[in-house]
């Protein structure tokens, strides 16, 4: 059993954040409601409006009944409020904060020095910077508690917007956090079934032997959403689907489908072995004609809300990316992700090479046969071998069929949500699924070789509800 | 599509036997309503009774609606029912033949020379030896047909009771018909199931590279029935276990498993490879301590009718046997069969090794959780991967899990029944599914070296509907 967390307060900065409301304030009553929070804990929310903690649990108490209705009647809801704090500061005010110490001091039975404190940002990266600055001024950050307290801090995406503001982003939590006490959140990394593609590959000995350049023909990875920008035009217009998806979760499933075996599980050997992969990528360089990435944006996107009427933002990319590595060299991986495509779907698809002998059909190619694992992550949760088998009857014909593992189906255990689980695993300090610094680093060096290449193109048009732009269909070649 | 057979008359030496009743004519009767067999056919059956054709056509009626009470009202019947015909004659008797050579060109309207017959062979070895003979001296063998006709002869098994009269038999078949025109029939290889273990390990490039001893533990076959000898005493005290399953249908499986990749898939490269397989077994030397064999006989056997009282008979048999070559040197194969076990049941079962790294459970043994390819041939039809998931919640722990594919729910087309499917590659002259001469003495090799080293040893009693004598764990230690 994992060790149960320590007494602390978790001190969240932008709890009116559409992620507050929708993941984290419903993960923290989850939490809280299976015993998987320490028996003394606190959330402080801060904020300039001058709430009490009062009006400030109404409004949680809004938006948990709205992200799920059943809540209103859950007899365990007040006890869960009654733990909820406000603490007033303005977050970009550095003289606040000694104000936000103090309060947290009161709250706190054991005062801010001796009490554990979990610091939580789900604010953009520019104030994020400030906010940390602001901490180390107050006293507040990690590398300053010394008597007996921990400090731990988690980070939202984006983390930084490109690779000279991750850098400094990291440079500035470094000097105030040490990086054990730093928790960089990509709540894919939480999944049950991102986590399985490690317990896939390394807890079986039959796949490792044939995932390599060998045997593997290609790796394509799809992350499509059949919904647009909904409210958020701001923030699209500022991030863009390369820095919203496919830096973090994109990269991140690459990471895990692709890197080396670990030397144990401990977090930084695995995430040593991820850092690695994410470097070994080979950066774009433009010389390719024509370019290995298609970029669109959906009709009807100029018309948003808070959108730009000429906006240029991307909210579609297919790119073809190849990892300089012995095991890799030469297989082509594809990550497609996209707004506003034909439906919700995130999966890998592994394929396999042709036999070398073809008995059952056409020399020429297998691309209708071919072996594929699939790792499907959502909508469904499930793990596919694609396979030729006989096609029952008279003639020796093969037929592609799938040898499947639904993970909902196979087990009776429900697994935790993404922010549960990760919200547990800060808590409880253990890192592996969180993004270290140098897998920050990396993956934006990625995507700035990504941007630089694409220069001032203009993301080309496609429907609603397609498949994206038709273009797609020749980076697969 | 497959090409038509030629008019042909199908001739059945024991009309009267268990099989033909169970299997043949039923077979008979689908091949020709799905159109199977060609424009012009007879099928003939010969016998020492004084039966006409209408008489014989009367009890071939009675055998088919025992096996499936709705025939009774298939207006097909009268069509099928047609075609059968009586031709008298002593199996024993050469004379007969001559008689029966004139009855054959009388039914068949181009005469015995210019005509196209297949015998069919569903009478025991001894039987079928005189048989061969008796039909070589009366002009009717495949050798002797110089006119345009063919001749094909299927023999059933069991094809010999050792190797010496299987040798024996050979050779009188290979003075009477050359080897491409005999078919030795072992059902089990006209099931899909069985067919598609070939298909699945070549037409898939992903478990070939891991096929071999370097990542495979070991293979178990098993071949359980929940019945006993019902009213076979008679033939089974003549045969028992190892001469009824294991010289055929055991070792069959275990060549489809275990036999190298063929040069294509033309009959002979398919059998060639087999037979390589089979002659690689290593024979058994009685030299192992304890014995690498455990036989049984099911309690109260020996009150069965036709069997002795002190009948040493095997009704069960478990073997472990080693394949030296290349790919299998050291791995151990484990074949157990019996009757009156506690289910009816056919499988393959792959085990891999445990992985060489084990990051999510006791380094000492990964017996529970490891990588099993599992061929399922009755009653399910079901190919599964089992392999180790992440089991959802907190903890990183596996379990094992399967991944499946069912034949039955995963294809709309229907299979041929075992019978159908092989008289009808007979028909066409396509052997690959036939056991050839060479296969055919290896596989007695090995059972005439395995009981010499049985000796005199007197088979283990185990109960009714277990799982066999408790000796067979030590066996697979």
């Amino acid at each position: 059993m994992r060790k149960k967390a320590e007494n602390c307060t978790i001190v969240i900065f932008g709890a009116n954040s559409d992620l507050a409301s929708r993941k984290l304030f419903p993960a923290l009553l989850e939490l809280a409601k299976r015993g998987h929070l320490p028996d003394n804990y606190l959330i402080a929310a801060v904020g300039r409006a001058g709430l009490s903690s009062e009006e400030f649990r109404s409004i949680v108490t809004g938006k948990l009944v709205n992200s799920s209705p059943a809540i209103a009647h859950d007899q365990f809801l007040p006890v869960f409020l009654e733990r909820l704090r406000y603490l007033q500061a303005d977050l970009l005010v550095p003289g606040d904060y000694q104000g936000l110490r103090r309060q947290l001091e009161d709250v706190s039975a054991a005062g801010s020095c001796g009490s554990n404190i979990l610091f939580y940002l789900s604010i953009p990266p520019g104030i994020a910077l400030q906010v940390v600055r602001n901490l180390g001024s107050a006293g507040l950050g990690g590398r300053q508690a010394r008597c007996g307290g921990w400090r731990k801090i988690i980070a939202e995406k984006p983390y930084g917007t490109d690779l000279e503001s991750a850098r400094e982003l990291n440079r500035v939590i470094g000097e105030v956090f040490s990086e054990d006490q730093v928790f960089r959140i990509d709540h894919y990394l939480g999944k049950e079934t991102v986590q399985n593609i490690l317990v896939f590959r390394f807890s079986n000995g039959i796949f490792e032997p044939i995932w390599n350049r060998h045997f593997i023909a290609n790796v394509s990875i799809t992350i499509s959403e059949d919904f647009g920008i909904r409210e958020r035009g701001a923030f699209y217009e500022e991030t863009g689907l390369l820095r919203d998806i496919f830096q973090n979760h994109a990269l991140q499933l690459l990471a895990a489908v692709a890197m080396e075996p670990p030397v144990d599980l401990a977090a930084d050997s695995v995430r040593d072995e991820k850092a690695k992969l994410l470097r070994s990528i080979r950066p774009f360089s433009g010389d390719e004609v024509p370019l290995p990435v298609v970029i669109g944006q959906y009709e009807g996107y100029r018309s948003e809300k808070n959108v730009a009427p000429g906006s240029t933002v991307e909210t579609f990319a297919a790119v073809r990316l190849f990892v300089d590595s012995w095991r890799w060299k030469g297989v082509p991986f594809y990550i497609r992700a996209g707004k506003n495509l034909s439906q919700t779907m995130t999966e890998i698809v592994v394929t396999f090479s042709c036999p070398p002998q073809n008995y059952f059909g056409p020399a020429e190619s297998c691309s209708y046969t071919a072996n594929q694992v699939v790792f499907r992550i959502q909508p469904e949760e499930t793990i596919a071998i694609r396979f030729g088998a006989k096609r029952p009857g008279e003639e020796l014909v093969t037929d592609p069929v799938f040898m499947k593992f639904d993970y909902q189906t196979s087990f009776s255990e429900k697994g935790l949500t993404p922010y549960h689980r990760l919200l547990l695993d800060a808590l409880e300090g253990d890192q592996m699924n969180f993004i270290r610094q140098d897998s920050v680093e990396y993956s934006w060096a990625i995507v700035d070789s990504l941007k630089a290449m694409l220069k001032e193109r203009v993301p080309e048009p496609y429907a609603v509800h397609s498949h994206g732009p038709d273009s797609v269909q020749e980076l697969y070649g």
